[in-house]
């Protein structure tokens, strides 16, 4: 342990606290842990963490308390009964939810005299302690430059705003796009591995495609929806509908389920409907702003 | 020019072949350009090319024939006539088409006397001569060897196999991940934008998210694939199921299209009813490889 390291107290020990606690550890902080069930303690302890009997003893440890539990409710269930030790402590929350349950939690704890950062872990266990993850925060700015260099031992800490609920939104759009691609990518490994090709030959072509390619048409496009116009200079939505033909024959053909395909298909050929044939694919966020049942 | 660029012939000058022929000029090898109309050669003969008068001079002025057509139908017309022309040269065809369209053009060179290679550019136009960007290319190894050269003016060349058909269904797979990807992108953009975050904020934290943590799911879930297994040990489908319950109710609350996800959810739930509750989402091409129809 080094004496300049803050002191953190982690509360939550499934893989993903644990993992955040061993972190912490790595780096040299004095570091307190609790958890519901005492069993889960036992490794970390062996790494050097303190265990606390309870969640009071827990709190009172550290100047900075980092919750990671199954859900709000189990949030609750621990933290209210000892809300008032929380005073003049900083709360650091990177428990899965809503951004309606991250407003109510910094209500919850201003009202106790705590400062609150709402957070998301965008990746793995295995992934905590790299300085490529991403963490995302939101609330207190201040709260976040004060606790910066003690939450990089966890990933990059990315700040993105006051409202504390921004953290779980982007979490959450953030894991509609990874499922849209993993989706995406299964289906066209189906497809390829129909004419025998292994998913493993496939998989980075598709990666270098999505790293080189795709996220450049991502960039050049988030800037057509902050404008709202969509110049089709580099493909149409009608150039589009073409080429989705095209997969959905060979996928027919192969015996690979459509109904992905077949759904882009349907937002394309709505975007064409409302006059954008001759527009860049990301006219489509105008579709997708108002939902079908509406049209 | 420099005499030892071996000398290309383009046929085909929408704005894909412009770029191509571009391209090859930038390389210094002699360019021989034909298009239908005859407008299209202009700026490319400003830089150098030469115009041919007829699909036969432009074959008859190079050993090697790139072809990018509208499409297959384009291509027998204006090659059929000049089939004989092609004994002994090589076409590389770029066409966008299907896998069959490939095979059957690769027979009708062949049984003119000419080495043929289909491929896909995967990018637009303006990524044509870029190195980072991929050619992919099916057909003879010794063909690709002979012009990999050449071919490497246009951007990195892929070669993917005897089978002429594999450039265009990897080409028609990257695509339908290309879709999926812009679209789950587009729904999460509109997300956070029904709170006033620009898509110019978000998409450099998702196309992060995409580069340095889902491309390494998708590594990981290609090798589970091919081994047929997918052990849930990093995050199951009944946690993807629990986690996307979430999404669909932020994006319902901010007046978000669903469509997506609620496609994607039941694509989840298929593979639970599977018997895939406990493993990686890489178990859903369990599902995709037999459509839901059949079930």
């Amino acid at each position: 342990m080094n004496a300049e390291q803050q002191a953190v107290t982690v509360v939550g020990l499934g893989s993903m606290g644990s993992a955040l606690a061993a972190a912490l550890l790595d780096r040299g902080h004095p570091v307190t842990v609790w958890n519901r069930s005492a069993g889960k303690a036992g490794p970390l302890v062996d790494q050097g963490a303190r265990p606390a009997a309870t969640p009071r003893e827990a709190i009172e440890a550290s100047p900075l308390v980092i919750a990671c539990v199954l859900d709000y409710d189990a949030l609750h269930t621990v933290l209210d009964p000892v809300a008032d030790a929380l005073a003049g402590r900083t709360l650091v929350n990177l428990t899965s939810g809503s951004p309606e349950q991250a407003h109510e939690a910094a209500a919850w704890a201003r009202s106790h005299g705590a400062d609150y950062l709402d957070g998301a872990v965008m990746t793995t266990p295995p992934g905590v302690g790299s300085p490529e993850m991403m963490f995302l925060y939101s609330g207190s700015r201040s709260v976040f430059d004060a606790h910066r260099p003690t939450l990089a031992a966890l990933g990059d800490p990315l700040y993105l705003g006051t409202d504390p609920g921004l953290a779980s939104l982007y979490d959450t759009a953030l894991l509609g796009l990874m499922w849209s691609t993993m989706t995406g990518w299964l289906h066209g490994t189906a497809l390829v591995g129909a004419e025998k090709t292994p998913a493993t030959e496939f998989t980075p072509v598709a990666i270098r495609w999505l790293t080189a390619a795709v996220t450049g048409f991502l960039t050049r496009y988030a800037a057509q929806v902050d404008a709202g116009r969509y110049p089709g200079d580099d493909a149409t939505v009608d150039v589009q509908i073409a080429a989705i033909e095209h997969l959905i024959h060979a996928a027919a053909a192969r015996g690979v389920d459509n109904a992905l395909p077949e759904l882009l298909k349907a937002a394309m050929l709505r975007a064409r409907a409302a006059g954008h044939g001759s527009d860049s694919y990301a006219s489509l966020i105008e579709v997708l702003k108002s939902p079908a049942e509406d049209k």
